[in-house]
């Protein structure tokens, strides 16, 4: 618990707060002619439903510059992230260490989109080795470890996944959590 | 506990691996003909020990580009860390996100002396809301709210704490540790 006793959000970025998924798919479709409304195979990482030729390309992507700075904020987001400080202490948590070219990006982001969110409550991390009281994220290996309440933010790469609390979007997260 | 059941070992980077203070007194030695061995009472911070009109001057060095990069690592941390991790899980974290401009200057900083220390082990964070066995850091801001083992690592301005477990310096470190 916090210091005023509110209990600890921990939120993740990309898939979470962020339309990475959006901002792949708008990078292939300039590039390589993607169709935006790629069918997405449940279970599958959005570059295993590419043509083989275009599987590596995300790499390329991840790691430029300015990659993480003009992704659309999920549906919803801002709007209920800023109406649950009220009841929770509200962390973002992201595993912005494995790009290093993402740091910056990151902070200028959460900066434009998520203003009221203060330095305090950013945390980079690789390993999620949190102490809070919820944490939504769309990854298990994040989820999986972590001590209290976990809950699965739905997309494309995770919904073979079962056995967690899952939220299919930021109305369904407003509706839990107020 | 980590994964593999070694205890999680979280250092701090400013004041603990990195020797900050060097480097501010550095800069205001090339600016302001400050004296390398300017005289540190004990619990003042650095800048509390300067003339008046150069006690600001600390806030423009912290957020310029470059600041973080070139700091001497403290002395024998790099070779502590490194027999440490054959007994704990390793972890730096760091409280760069006050600092926009530090971010990626402290990611290179690593790279550079600690590259044995992986992305996954790696956390830039506001709050230190970390879940960890020992913390090692020069400020009690951080290590008031931890849980574990705390670990003060002396530093100018922290000399007249009391009430806390203290270590000088990295050959301490490895005795108490190893």
């Amino acid at each position: 618990m916090s210091n005023d006793d509110k209990p600890r959000l921990a939120i993740d970025m990309d898939e979470v707060l962020a339309d990475t998924h959006q901002k792949f798919l708008s990078l292939y479709h300039r590039d390589h002619g993607i169709a935006m409304d790629l069918h997405q195979a449940p279970g599958k990482e959005l570059h295993e439903n590419l043509p083989e030729h275009l599987m590596g390309q995300w790499k390329i992507y991840i790691n430029e510059k300015g990659f993480f700075r003009d992704i659309p904020p999920m549906a919803d987001a801002i709007e209920t992230v800023k109406a649950l400080r009220s009841r929770y202490e509200v962390y973002v948590v992201s595993a912005a260490m494995e790009f290093r070219n993402s740091l910056e990006d990151k902070y200028d982001w959460l900066g434009e989109y998520f203003p009221f969110i203060p330095w305090t409550n950013i945390l980079f991390t690789g390993d999620k080795i949190i102490s809070a009281d919820i944490l939504i994220d769309d990854r298990i290996k994040n989820l999986a470890p972590f001590n209290g309440r976990r809950l699965l933010y739905t997309s494309p790469h995770n919904t073979l996944i079962t056995g967690y609390e899952r939220v299919n979007n930021w109305k369904e997260v407003a509706e839990l959590l107020r």
